[in-house]
C-alpha cells in the first residue's frame, strides 16, 4: 500500500496539534503590558511543546522518506502515536497554568515517554515491513537516541518530586538532542 | 474525475475532527493527581472515539486504494459520511461528561449507525461507478461485516436502557471487529 | 505557476470551516432526550451551512479539475473568497442560536452573496488566465445558475422582513439548484 | 530530501491559523444589528491579519515553487516560522478586543517584525541550501521588500506611542507592497 495517505493524515493532525495549543494562550482582560505577565508561563509551556511536536514532524518527515510502503500494522503504529501527540496540548496547558508544578511536570513528562514509545513501535513496525536490510534499519541502528531520550525522560520524572527545574530542564536537554533531524537517515539515502 | 482531492479534503476532516475531541478535555482547576480524576470518563469517551475515527479512516483508506477516479454521487455520498462523522464529537463529550448515562450512550449509538449506513451509501455509489467486476465490489462481497456492525449498535442501544456498560462492551467488540483494516480490499489488489 | 498547492490550502481551509461549525453544537447541561431539545435550531443552521461549504468545495473541486495552471491574481480571489467562507461559522451560530429571527437570517443571506460573488470573481480571474476558448470558459457559459442564485439569495433577504421560514426555503432552493456539481464542466472535460 | 511534505504540513498550518482567527468573532447576545457594532474592531483586527496570512502563504508558495529539495536547516527555519506566525491569532484578538490601544498595536508590530525575520532567515537558508545562481536568490536579490518592510514595522511601533491610527496605515501599507505576489520569482521562473 502506498504511503502517501499517511503522511497526508499524519501532515493535518501534526498541523492541528501544532496550532490548537495556541488557543490556550487566552486574551488576557487589560491591555497594558502587565495584563500579559500571567501569560508568561503558558507562552514558555507553548514554546516547548512547539519544539517537541516540532520534532515528531521533523523524525516522522525523516522516517518516512525511508519508507516506500505501508500495512495495516504501520497505519494502527502510527495512529496510536498521533493518539499521544494529541493529548500534549492538554498536558502543555495544564502544566502552564499551574506554573510548572509538580503533577503537572510528571505528567507532562509521562506523556513524552509515552510519545517516545509509541515512536519506537512504528519504527518498529517499519523495519519488521521493509527488512534488516533496510535503508530505515540500517539509519536506526541500536536506536541510542531513542533510548537515551527515555533515560533522561524518567530522570525528569524523578526529578520533578524534588524541583521541577531540573525536569523542564532535563526536557529542553532531550529537545537539543533530537533538534538535528535525524541525519543518520539522510547519510543512509545517500548510500 | 480524479480521486485526489476527495482524498485530501477527507483526511482534512478526519484529522480535525479526530483532534478537536481533545479540546473536551478541560483543563482542572487544581493541579494535584486528584484533579484529574473528574476527567477519566472524559478521557475514555475520547479514547474510544478515537478509535473508531481511526477506523473509518483506516477503511477509508484502504477503500479509495480500490477506486480509480470519482463522479459527483461519490463526492457527495462521501460529504454524506463527514456530516455524520462530524458530529462524533459532540456525542462523545456528552457521553463522558455524563459518565455513560443512558440517553448519551444511546446518542451515540444512534450516530455510530448512522455513520455505518453512511460508509455502506459510500461504498454502493463507489461499486455503481466502478462495476460488479471491480476489485472493491469482490473484496466487499456482501459486506457482512457492515451488516454485523449494525446489528451489534442496535443491540447495544437497546442495553442502554438496562445497562449502559453492556453497550459500551458492544461497542468495543464492534471496534475490535474492524481493528484490523479491510484485508479484503489488500488481497484483492494483490490478485 | 502550479495549482497543487491553491488546492491543498483551500482543502485545508474548507476542511476547518466544515468542521469548527460543530464546536457551536454546545455541550448540553443534563443527560435527558429534553436537554437536547435547544440544540434543534442549531443543528438545522449546522446542516444548512454544511450543505451551501459542502457544495462550493464541490463547485471548487470541479473548477479546479478544467484548470491547469494559475498566477497571482487567482491566488488572491481564490483567498478573497476563503475570506467569506471563514465567515459562515460565524453567521451560522448566529442564526441557529437565535432561532432564525430576522437580522441573523439577513446576515446570513448577505454573506451568501458575498460568496456567490467572491465565487464567480475566482471564475471570471480563471476564464481571463485560461482564454475563452477554453473548457471551463465553455463550461460556465453566461453562468445562469450564479445569476439565478443570487437573484434568489436577495429575494431571501426581502423576504426576512416578512418570515424568515421563507428566507430559509429560498436558501434550500438554492442549494437543491447547486446540489449536483457542475455537470457543465464534467461534460466539457469528457468532449 | 523532497518538499512535498513540508509544504504540505505548512497549507496545513497557515489554513489552521487562517481560519480559527474567526472563533475570535464571539456569538453577540441579541439578534438585532446593534448587537454587531461591538464586533467591529475585531472584525477589522481580523481582516487585517487575514490579509497578512493570506500574503505569507502567497509567498511562501511563489519562494518553494523556486526550490528544489530541502535540508534539516529549511525544515527548522520552516518551523521557526510557523511558531511566529501561530501567534498572530491571539494579537489579532487582544488588537481587537482592545480597539486598537497602544500596547495591543505595539505587540502586533513587534509580531509582524518576528515574522519578518522568520521569513528572511527561512529565505537565507534556502539560498544557501540552493546557491547564489539558483532562480531564488536572483529573485530575491538584495531583499529591498524585506528591509523596506521592517523598517516601516519599526516606524508603526513607535508611531504607536503617538496615534495606534497611525500605526494601522503603516501596517495597511505594507500589505498593499507585499499584495503582488513576488513577481520576482514569477520572472526568473519564466527566464
Amino acid at each position: 500500500m502506498n504511503k502517501g495517505r499517511l503522511e497526508a493524515f499524519s501532515d493535518g493532525v501534526f498541523a492541528i496539534i501544532i496550532t490548537i495549543m495556541v488557543l490556550e494562550l487566552k486574551i488576557p482582560a487589560g491591555n497594558s503590558l502587565k495584563s500579559l505577565e500571567p501569560l508568561l508561563p503558558v507562552s514558555f509551556s507553548y514554546a516547548i511543546s512547539f519544539i517537541f511536536v516540532g520534532i515528531y514532524w521533523n523524525n516522522h518527515h525523516h522516517t518516512m522518506q525511508a519508507v516506500k510502503t505501508v500495512n495495516g500494522g504501520i497505519l494502527w503504529a502510527n495512529m496510536h502515536l498521533l493518539f499521544w501527540l494529541s493529548l500534549i496540548p492538554f498536558a502543555t496547558a495544564w502544566m502552564g497554568e499551574n506554573h510548572f508544578s509538580q503533577f503537572p511536570v510528571t505528567l507532562y513528562g509521562i506523556l513524552l515517554i509515552m510519545n517516545a514509545v509509541a515512536y519506537t513501535i512504528l519504527i518498529v513496525q517499519l523495519i519488521k515491513h521493509h527488512g534488516k536490510e533496510s535503508v530505515l534499519a540500517k539509519a536506526i541502528g541500536d536506536d541510542r537516541k531513542g533510548k537515551l531520550s527515555i533515560l533522561i525522560y524518567t530522570t525528569a520524572i524523578a526529578a520533578s518530586w524534588i524541583n521541577t527545574n531540573i525536569s523542564i530542564g532535563l526536557f529542553i536537554l532531550v529537545a537539543c538532542i533530537w533538534f538535528i533531524p535525524d541525519k543518520r537517515i539522510e547519510k543512509q539515502i545517500l548510500k
